[in-house]
Order: C-alpha cells, then sequence, then structure tokens
C-alpha cells in the first residue's frame, strides 16, 4: 500500500487515507465440513465464505447436454449481521431482491476464475453468510470466496479427483466510490451511506476486469471520477490478490471429512 | 450517427455499422389508462413503457418520515416475448433472479432523472413489459420508461397537481459489447449471445454516468476495450436523448382518465 | 347489426342501442415471436392475444397417455390496465381467484374449437394480456384468443407440421347483461358495474353453446330475462364471428420465426 | 318429485328416473362450536356445512366504508374424499384452481340470500369441506351452506344478536346434464364424468336464478337441450326448498358455546 | 379405571377424578372411500381419521432403495374446530408450526405399530382432521388413527394384498398433566390452558414408551410430579387399548371401494 | 463429571465413557452487532447463537394487550454445516419441519428462563446458525443461546435498560439415547443415526425439567431405560451450567454498539 500524502483525507471515520485499504485477514476452515472454508474479516466486516461439492451439474447442464462442470454462489446475510435486526428471507417468504443480485455477481465472478471444462462434471457451490455487515460485503464475499474455492480445489487435487487444477488466475472484489467529492478506496458502512457514487469492481490476478457495477443514485458521475475510481480499484485489488495468495498457501490447517 | 468508414464490420447480422443504432421509434399512448405511456420499438425489440401514478409513498419513508415522492420499476417479459415461450413468474411462483436486478436497475435509473422532493406525496411505477425481445431489453426498458415518466409529468402538470417539473434532466441507455474481439454499439440478440463482454451504461442528457454495468462471463476486459465501449455508449446516448425528446414533445394524442 | 328502433335506449353511455355492439378491431402481429397473435381492441378493451406452440403435452397426458394435443390458455391484466393501478400476481405471491377462473374459463372455450386429436403431440398456449379494461375483458379474450389460435393453425398448416386443421368451427363470446331493469348487449365497464344480472355466452359459429356464465349477486333473475339476453348473446355472437373469419383471413402480414 | 314414466332411463347407475334427485339428508350439528353446521349427505357425497361469525367485516369493506356485513364461503375436499388420495392444497402450496372457483359460486350463492345491510358489522364464513365427493359436490356445498347459514342466523336471532332475520329467501343448487342425449337431473360422479354437457344451476326459493354455469367441454349444446335442462333443474330446486326448509325448522339440537 | 377416592378432585370442570378418562367413542367408517375411517369422539374433542393407501414409496425410499413400505400422517385443524374461527393453513400459504410437529409426531406413533417391511411397496397415509377441539387433539388423533390403520389393514388383508399383517402392538396416547399443583390424567381444553406443565405419552399395548413429550413453560416440574404423571399415563393408555380393541373389532360397516 | 468404571464402554466412537460429556467451549461474541452472542463448540458440533433485541412486542401481544415482553427463537443449519451441502430453505420455499419444530423448543426454553414481565415491552431473538452438525444441534443451541441471552441481559442491565435481571436461572440441555442397549449420554452423530431411543432433556440450574422429548422410533423403550437417561441427563446439566456460569462471567470483550 502506498502511503502518497496527497491522498490523505481528514474525513474517513477510521483515519484511513483515500487509498488505503482497511485490514483484511482470512480464517480458514471456520467450517469444517465444507470442501473449502474460510472466515474473512475485512475491517468489521465479517463473512463466512464456504465452498461444497456436488457430483453432479445442473438440471439445465443435463439437459442442453453441456460437458464441463459449474459454480455457482448463494449469499445471505445473517439476522445478527446488521445493528437491528435483519429478518430471514425464509420469514418474509421470499429471498431479497439486493440478496439475488448480490449471489448472482458472485457466481459469475467465480466461474470467471474457473476453467468450467477442468471441474467434471461437479458442482462448486460457493455459499456466503455474513456474519457481520459494515459496507463491502458483496466484495469481501468474492474475495473470501475464491479463497475458499482455491481450497476446495486444492482438496480435490490431493484426493485425486482432480488431475489439474481448473483455476487459471485468482478474482477479487473492491468497492471504490466518491464521498463529498473525493474518490475513496475500500468504502466502510457510514461512507458507503454518503457516498455519491458507488462502484464494485471485479478484477483479476492480471489486472483485467471481471464485472463493474456502478451507480450513481445519489448524483451522476462524469468520466474524471471515473478513471480516478478504477485507477484506485486496480491498486486495491493487487493487493487483496496477495493476501488472498498468502492465505491459500496457508491451506487448510486439518484432514479433510471421511 | 456517425459514418466513420474505419467503423464499419462485415460481421453485424444487420448490416449496421459498429458505432449504428438499430432504428428506435416510439408510440405514445399504447395504454391509455396509465397517466404516461409509450411501445418503444427498438429494432425488433419492443417494450411497453407506462408509468401510473399513486397519491401515497411507500410504507418504509411513511415509517422513516422522508418527505417528496418516490420512483420505482417493474420489469416482466411476456411470455410471447421470446422464441420459446417463456413461463409467466407467477406460475414459477417467484420472480426470475434477472427480472428482479433489472427493475431494480430501471428503478435506480429513473430516480436519476427526478428530484423526489419536487414530487409531492406521491408514487410513480414505471411499468416495463417486454413484448419482443431482440437484445437489450433492459435499456430499451429505460429508455422508454423515460418517455413514459415525462408523458406522466406533463399530465401532472397539466392537471396541476405538480406546479413544477422535477425532471431535470433526461436518461436513457445502450448496451455495448465486445464481438469476436470488435468494440460494437446496441447488440442484437444474436451478437449479445455471442459477446464476450457487455456493457450496459445508462447516462444522462448531459454526459454523465448514471449507472455501469459490464461483465466479462466468457472472458475478462482490459482497459482499452472499456474505454472504446464508453466511448461507443456516449455517442449512443446523446442520440437517444434527441429521439426521447422529439417522442415527448409529440406527447399523447388524447385526454387523459377522467 | 339490427336497427331495431324499439331496442333503442338512452342510457348507454356511448349511446349504443341495446342490441348494438361496441366496435371491435383486431391488429394481427402485435407479438411476432409468438405463432400467432392479435391485439383486440373492442370499444376501449384492448387484450393481447398471443398463441404460441410447444412441442409437448402436459405431464397429466403423458402419465395417462392421452393422445392428441393440449390447448391451455392464461389471463392477466397488466398492472396499467385499470384506473388505479393493478398490482401483480407475482407482487402479492398469488394468482388472482378471478383471474385463475376466467383463465380456466378460456381454455375450456379453445378447446371446444380443437379436434384435440388431430393436434398432434403439442401444446398450444393462448396468452391474453389485458392492455386496457373497460368492461368484457374475458369475451374479448376469447373472441382474440381464437384468432390467435387460427393464426397458429395456419402457420402450422403452411410449415406441414399439421397435415389437416384441427379447427372445426370457430368460438366466440359476448357478455349480455340486464341494467336497470333493460337487458342489454356488450357491457362496457360503466354498466358492469351497475348490472343487475351479468352473463358471459361463449357460442360456436353454428350457435350452438359452449359456455354460460350468468351471475345475479345484486338481484337473481327470471325466465324472461334469461331468454332475452341469451337471444342478444346470439345475434351478438353471429357478427363477432364474421368479424373473425375477416381478421384471419387477412392473416400475418410477416413470416415466422427462423 | 314426478314419477312420469316418460322420463324413465335405464341408463342411470342407481336405477333413478332422469328427473329424480338421489336421497338427501341432512345432520344438523355436526360441528358444535360453529354457529350453525350441518353435515348433507346427497346420495354418497357428503360435504361438511359450517357457517362460523366474526365480529368484523373485510378490510375492504372498512376502507371503502361500506355498511353492513359480509357472506364468504371456503370449499376444499379432504384429501380421503375421492378414490385416489387427493393431496391438500397446502401440500401443493396452492389453491387448487377448481376450488377457488366453486368457493367464489358459493359465496356469491350465500350472498344471493341475504341482506348484507341487515347483518351489523359482521362476517359469516360459509366452509364446506367434502368428506365424499360422488358428484355434485359443489351444489351440495350450496344446498348445505345455506342450511348452516339459517341454523346459525337462529342462533344470533335467539341471542338477540340480531333483531331481524337478514334471510328474505332459500337458496339452493343442483346439476343438471345431458348423458348420452339425455338431458339428466342430478348427476353422479359416473355420470358426470360421461356426460356431454354440465349445467349447475343456483335458484331461489321463489323460483329465480342466482346462478347459471354451463359447460360443453366434450360437446357444444344447442337451445332445446338447455331448455330441458332448466326445467329439469327448477323442478330439483322446488324440492331441495322443502328439504332445506325442514332441516333448518328441526334446528340444531344443543345449546351453543358459553 | 380405578376408582381410588384419594384421587379425587373438585377441580375438574366436568367432576372427572384425576385419573379418570373422558368418555372415548369411534364411529367407524365415516369417510368410505378410505381404506380405514374411524371418528373418535373423545369427550368434547372430535378427530376424523382416516388410513388410505397409495401403491408407491416415498422418493427419498426410492432413491435411496429402502425396502418396504412407508406410514406418514397429516394433522389439520378444520376452521370451525375452534371457538373462533381458525383460518385455514392455506389461507396463510403455510402449514402452521404446531400442526406440522403434531403430524410428525402421529407419523412416528403410526410407524412404531408397524413392521415397514411388512408392508409392501406401498404408502399409508394417515390424515387426521380436527371437527372439535376441547384439549388432547393430537392424543386423539394417535389413538384414532392405529383404529384406521387397522382397519385399512384388515381390509388389505382381506383384499389378499397383505399376506400378514404388518401390525405386532397397538399404539395410543394420552395426556396427563399438574394443574394447581395436582396431577391429572386426559386434560380437556380449559384444563390444558390452565396447566403448568403437559406432559403427551405415547404407549404401545405392551406398556412401552414411542413418545414423550413434556412442556413445563408456565413452570418447570421436578421428578416425583414426572413420576406421578407416567403412572396415570400407563393406566389410561391401557384402558385406551382396551377400547381399540373392541372398535377394530367391529370393523368397517360395509363393503370397501370397488 | 464422574469418573466411574462401571460406566465405561468400548464403543463410543471418541472413547468417552457412558456418562461422559463432549468436549464444550464457549466463544461470546462471535457476532459484534448482536446485544450478546456466542460460538459454542460442542465436540465437533458449532452453533453460532446470537441474541438481538428489539423495542417492541409481537403483534398478538400488541392485540391481547399482554404485558411484559417476549423472547422468541430460530434455528438454521448453514448449507455447508453437514456432510452433503444442505439446501437452504428459501430455496425449497418453506422452512423444514424439523428447523421449525426445534426453533420452537428453544424458544419455549428460553423463555421458561425469564420472567417476562420484568423483561420490558421488548422482544428477545435468540438465533441459531449451526455452523457444523455433529449431533446434538438443539441441545447445543439451548445451552448457548442461553448464554447469548444472559450476555444481552448483561448488556440491557448496563445501559441502564433493564434495572432488574428478568433471569432467575438457567437453562440448559443434552441429549441421552439408548445405543446397543447401552444408555449414553450426549449422542454425536454416528451414535445418533444408531440410537434406538433419543431423549432430549432441557433442565434448569435447580434441576427441574423444562423440557423432556423422547422418541422411540426404532424401537420402544420402558421405564428401567427411562430412569437411567433421565440420570445421565441430570448429571450432564449439572456440568454444562456450570460452563455456562463461567462463559457469562467471563462476559463480551468489547463495548457495545453505539
Amino acid at each position: 500500500m502506498m502511503n502518497d500524502p496527497s491522498s490523505q483525507t481528514d474525513a474517513r471515520p477510521d483515519s484511513r487515507q483515500s487509498d488505503q485499504l482497511r485490514p483484511v485477514v482470512f480464517r480458514n476452515d471456520i467450517a469444517p465440513y465444507a470442501y473449502g472454508s474460510t472466515l474473512i474479516e475485512w475491517g468489521s466486516t465479517r463473512v463466512i465464505c464456504a465452498a461444497t461439492v456436488e457430483d453432479r451439474v445442473p438440471r439445465w447442464m443435463q439437459e442442453q447436454k453441456v460437458g464441463g462442470g459449474w459454480v455457482s454462489a448463494e449469499y445471505s446475510m445473517l439476522p445478527y449481521s446488521t445493528q437491528g435486526r435483519k429478518p430471514r428471507d425464509i420469514s418474509r417468504g421470499k429471498i431479497d431482491g439486493r440478496s439475488q443480485e448480490i449471489q448472482r455477481l458472485i457466481g459469475r465472478s467465480m466461474r470467471a476464475a474457473v476453467q468450467l471444462e477442468l471441474l467434471g462434471a461437479r458442482s462448486i457451490w460457493i455459499d456466503c453468510d455474513v456474519l457481520q455487515a459494515d459496507g463491502g460485503t458483496r466484495t469481501a464475499a468474492i474475495t473470501g470466496g475464491y479463497v475458499a474455492l482455491s481450497l476446495a480445489v486444492q482438496r480435490l487435487l490431493a484426493e485425486d479427483k482432480l488431475k489439474e487444477s481448473p483455476l487459471a488466475q485468482s478474482v477479487a472484489a473492491v468497492s471504490v466510490g466518491v464521498v463529498k467529492g473525493i474518490p475513496l478506496l475500500d468504502l466502510c458502512y457510514e461512507e458507503d451511506a454518503a457516498a455519491d457514487v458507488d462502484l464494485n469492481v471485479v478484477m483479476t490476478s492480471r489486472g483485467e476486469y471481471v464485472e463493474l457495477q456502478g451507480t450513481g443514485e445519489k448524483t451522476t458521475f462524469g468520466s474524471p471520477a471515473l478513471h480516478r475510481m478504477l485507477e484506485l480499484a486496480g491498486n486495491g485489488v493487487a493487493e487483496l490478490v496477495k493476501l488472498q495468495r498468502d492465505a491459500i498457501e496457508a491451506g487448510a490447517n486439518r484432514p479433510g471429512p471421511a
């Protein structure tokens, strides 16, 4: 991370510089019955990311005789993850529109990291359950989800269920935004609520874009702001990619299920 | 529209140039009981866009005592809009994830055009029902939705229910993508299905961004492709804004409901 | 239509005689991806009727090894079809009892027109979406649905998918009622709301009954009123049958989907 | 009932004449916690009919400030009422289309018997649960429902909750049909399954029509068949009205709930 | 039943002794289309219990290739079974938590009576619909459900569909509780509502336990109260077993469905 | 814990004695936005237990004007908590019968610990999400749920929202069962799957019963087995109560939300 004084701002609630990530820590193997799992702690945001494996592909792939495997994602906020209890989807009888949108985004992002034809006829589920929500839960889910996915692939390789890794590049995500006119990296909840513009960027370890989702509900934004945000995001993702690599190399600290 | 020969490509199914929109026509007042409505015909894509008005705001605004009005959107594909019948949401018991994501996008885009505090304590619903889907239904819904919204505002002004227009700028949307390595404006279905990258851009008449949604599920994309796509989109939206203006000036051709 | 002065009444909102239909126009091919479609405009009532074809029969026919094909219908009111927005079924989580009853009626009426054993192992869906509701939407849906069905059969014959038309007779429907003691043909919304008795009559081109649905919630009715209503309906349907024939002969004005 | 030899037919499974009802018996007070209840046994068809009272009106009446009371109905087939178990609606997650249609019919029929403005601000629910289904369950539900309703009104009068009976006339229903070309009164299941035409007739004790629902899915029908069916139904209902009167006079044989 | 004066109490609303059951009567064959059925009248509690047979096993048994048959139960309270109408599950869109819990209990209890491997590849459904609820509906459902099950087995044996009875022992259930400090057998609704402790006991004809469900929501309870309640329940079940035996021997009084 | 050699058994998968609990550890404050939370690790079973507070009571309490507060519980298994992914309730559209039964049990157990009239007009939700399921998840949820509840009460007292603790006694739960004829304390998954009898016992710190739920689906059980199981459970709960006390005294290690 750069310590460029010009990027400093007094406005951030936790005194971060405008181009500074919150601390990110991975606690692998939080859910040992999953094939791979990690608890990502990103500032005060905490998301349980778990990869489970099923030896079949979705019905549409069977029907359309598409070869290879599939990766899909589910995202949910635990009721106690927010200040003020959030009722469960099942109590409301339907999944939240926002959650559904996020889980589709996570799914697409994960599939961008995987060569599905090398996965065999199996599905990997990436479940992301938010334990604490302080902004950036979707980017934490993607960044942690990739770690869980990698740990699951490690195990599949170790168990000889895969001969070759289907992972060609890593995928990470970060939010950027404009708050009181200043482009900032990695918004916490307080900043996110005050942001004029919010842009979620999913990128690969090679620096290419996977997804861009920018919204200016409070105000619209011009090209210069867009370019500065993309620059901040690029640097942030590069840093996350390194943290992911370390977490994956550390691996799961126990044997898999019998 | 530019006739730049360098932008020509043999590949487009309808022989368009890479920076050329499909023809766009608005047929206003398709649903006369709505406050404003238009049928947008955009190439072979057809979307019914209708704005209806309710003299109350959503419960959360009442509870949180937020002043002003609200605009929300619903998006649905009629079962006969695709080749091969698409079952209705109600038959499946739940709204389609993709539809829900699109209607949230339309809602945010419409709200970007409106100064909600000038709307009074009322809600405007923008309903977008796809009659024929040949690619770009969400961008057609936004572009046509804004016309329906403007016609509804016209009538509210004419009926003295509004003293001042809450519309400060128009909003339109277009898709851009990369197909076989070539950035193209306004993908039809056949192009969309073959695209490596798909980017939906919502912009204002002032040339600022409202929403950016870019996905590279088939491949990732770098900065140069992103910049070219943004340039194509900017020109496309500028053209759409003019067509919208003409349609709104033509107005609804009949008196409102009693 | 008769111009019998004795049937005149000052009471009708649009100055029609008691035995006079509202003007009925068919706009074929409103939804070109359907196999057959028409927009029926019946006074101010407008219903999109579309016939789509699937190359399979419902599960119960498969399980019970019933030969031939099937025709079913769906009916829905678009949210902007009424004065005052009508929420979508999917927002309420379940289909409206009235809609369900109407779509069952449309389905039975369509099947009365078809020799199912000549249809082959395929299903035809008749989707009826109300664009504007000014009374008589169910009878418009049946009358327009039959036109959409006929256009679809035309195409199946033209494409050699059918050797012989399964349509032996046409089916049309009209409402009759008693308003302020006077039997009237073809009630508009204002009349329907004031009617003592409401009778929907579905008949064939041969003058036989397919369905009779008479309700006297506001008051009961005796034999003389019933007989006069049946007479009015018989004449109305005879007129509709001619209009259907013209619309079907005009045919769809474009080639089908590839 | 007439013993007209010309109406005789060998075809009926239980040797009835064409204009003969099956035996109808009412067993009042089958569900003592209801305000009024009866088990109607109509041939092998058995329906539990129960009227319960709530001291409030539906929300729409409150909102629209409609005075008086309301009567609504629910109809359900118990899973063991058919040969071959019928899964409960709740297992399928939604109410059966046919059941919904029938309960709307029962509700309208009951309301035709009641002067709602004399009911006070209360709702009466008529629940009809089919214990055994051998044809004619909807007409049994209406005929028995009226008895349950009358018993409930008796009690409301006895308890001084009503000063005046809101019941001005009784309502009963019967099915008629055409089987192998012969018009028949009161079809049992075997006849119903074989019928070309099926007509349900709801009438008052004064011989006026409340509802007519005729369907000719297997074939269409002309005026002569319609007239003969209406004649059979009129006689059948007249007989049912007498049986209802006796059952209501017998009354409930125990005191009401405290 | 013992006439032990020390067990006498003035407190019971119907003057029963503390160890005395309410009168229990079985009316077999209440639903003749079921394979076996009975109406159990237990004091003022009335439950329709019906056993229906399907010639297939649940999907999970098919998939896991488990041999033998299955028995499952459904429990529902009819809307008029309580003082104050209870809305149907289907109106609320989901099954009541309490009902679901009870039907799982009934299912387990019935399966305890059956040697599933002797049942053949068929399912028996035990449907329990409460007609009148005055306390103890779940124990009445189990006690009556076993009678319905036995009658169904009788018929299967008579029809040679079973060679050998899969029933090795009978199962019955009773509630016990502590009311104002006094352990009581078989609580009626008034007692149940006032009870400190409520214990439902399911036992076999051999005096062994199948299920114990004890709840002390109002207060907790110690060992002495538990032991006295178990003693009361044991005697109550012994008595019920005799009544069941008589009802089963009386049998169904008519031939089964063709 | 006793080290009685006579209770030794070779059969337990983890070499425990028949009367020995698995190790139980509480990790408080796992979800800092909750009012109180703990992760209970009980052998390989892990359950997140979180207490959140709402300043209102359920609607039925408002309507019936019941004073005091309320405690309710929700229980859910995370999809990766089992070997083989368990689909989320929301994917199936309804809550699992077993989960619903368990959450009702947890709710009753928590309420047994609380003097609701001392809670003020507020609701406490106890959410229990299973992270890893190796048998005994419901007893872990109750035992951990009480710790979360106590931590929440601590905070309410510290914040002066409560003047007096509404907790008069603690509540804990343990399972006992009979496996291969031997009564065992605290069954793990492998034992639970093989058990003839399974009994869940909820008790207070005073040694009284709150709930007893015993099931003998595989076989029935007599009095001696019941008595031995109750004895084992009593000792197990006594031990758990001590562990709970230590965890509660350790308290939450950080300040509450602002």
